[in-house]
């Protein structure tokens, strides 16, 4: 019965009085006790062609495959939208990374595995990132590839075009990235393959209670 | 058995020939089917102290007690996080409308019935809004209350600073509030209750399908 909620009630109660109310609105801890499992971001940070999108899909897919509410953001969905608007100047980068802690830390109330995958170079855009969640919400997850590597790989032929000064602002090439300080889990994916990086996350995530398997 | 998902062996494949591979992602359809039921915005439009955080909070909690993945994006999630850099010039609030309708495009790509609520003043703002969905995934609701009404209710002392001139650009006193031209619904809130307003809604969406009760 849906006038058994409380909230329902002192709603009528406070409209007639013509107060506003917010606080009965459906909590973060509502939805993860629903959902069955907590709600937090794993943010994936290094070089473009280190593997971030794809490790990103792969741990989707194996949280979604358990039962988990997931969602990734990355350049593909925010770039295109969100943050169309914004350029590659230290600014615009700097507000890039601003706008998506801000949207994963909306994902997270809303009960879900939000997995957020950006180059995000400098240390401080990551630092101001981690301050917006609550403790043990954040996971930065290092994704460490050799640069030399990443140029090998390079997936969109961007380095290449970097190299011959075709872009500017390149992570690694023209512009700095910073390596993370004390990140929650490092992953070398030029030592091991996209499953045994999944692995290593699901095992952090299961260890400190974050998640189960059904 | 992960290892079942067709993507996870594609991409081990691809992550060997260094190819990047974005479209395994767990995808809209694939939520919707879990989840139960269809993904989509309901806009709330109108004017401060109209009602809008009120329905929101009382759709969201009927829709949440039948079982269906909810958020509501409004003024106090946005405006103190991904919107805090924004003002309220005519610029500023055009920003606003934009950034809030992609947070609303993502949250329905990740499956979730969306509610986002805020006073969307201007009809291009919202035409604009609507455009980034697709068909029957936005659904416009104004509610309408005549300013006298709100000025009355008042909530927040707004209209009395606005009229005080202490506040510049508040719509309806300072700024034009453009009616919906042509809105899935419209909610009298001078003339039904809460929970009749709510009633109007779920009805709506229950005869579209997009929602059922458990």
């Amino acid at each position: 019965m849906i006038n058994e909620h409380p909230g329902l009630e002192r709603a009528r109660e406070e409209e007639a009085s013509n107060l506003t109310w917010h606080d009965m609105r459906v909590t973060k801890e509502l939805r993860r006790n629903r959902n069955g499992h907590s709600s937090f971001v794993v943010w994936l940070t290094g070089l473009s062609g280190a593997g971030k999108s794809t490790i990103a899909s792969a741990l989707e897919t194996r949280l979604f495959d358990m039962g988990l509410m997931t969602y990734v953001l990355d350049g593909d969905n925010v770039r295109m939208g969100l943050n169309a608007n914004l350029g590659f100047s230290e600014e615009d980068r700097q507000e890039n990374i601003r706008r998506v802690a801000e949207v994963s830390r909306l994902f997270v109330d809303a009960g879900i595995v939000t997995i957020s995958s950006f180059i995000s170079p400098l240390d401080a855009d990551r630092v101001k990132a981690r301050e917006r969640f609550g403790e043990g919400e954040f996971i930065e997850v290092f994704i460490d590839c050799p640069v030399e590597e990443c140029m090998k790989r390079d997936p969109k032929g961007l380095y290449q075009k970097a190299i011959a000064g075709e872009i500017k602002n390149f992570t690694g090439i023209n512009a700095p990235y910073e390596r993370p300080q004390d990140p929650e889990i490092t992953l070398r994916t030029d030592q091991y393959t996209v499953d045994e990086c999944v692995d290593t996350l699901v095992a952090y995530l299961k260890d400190r209670g974050l998640i189960f398997a059904r």
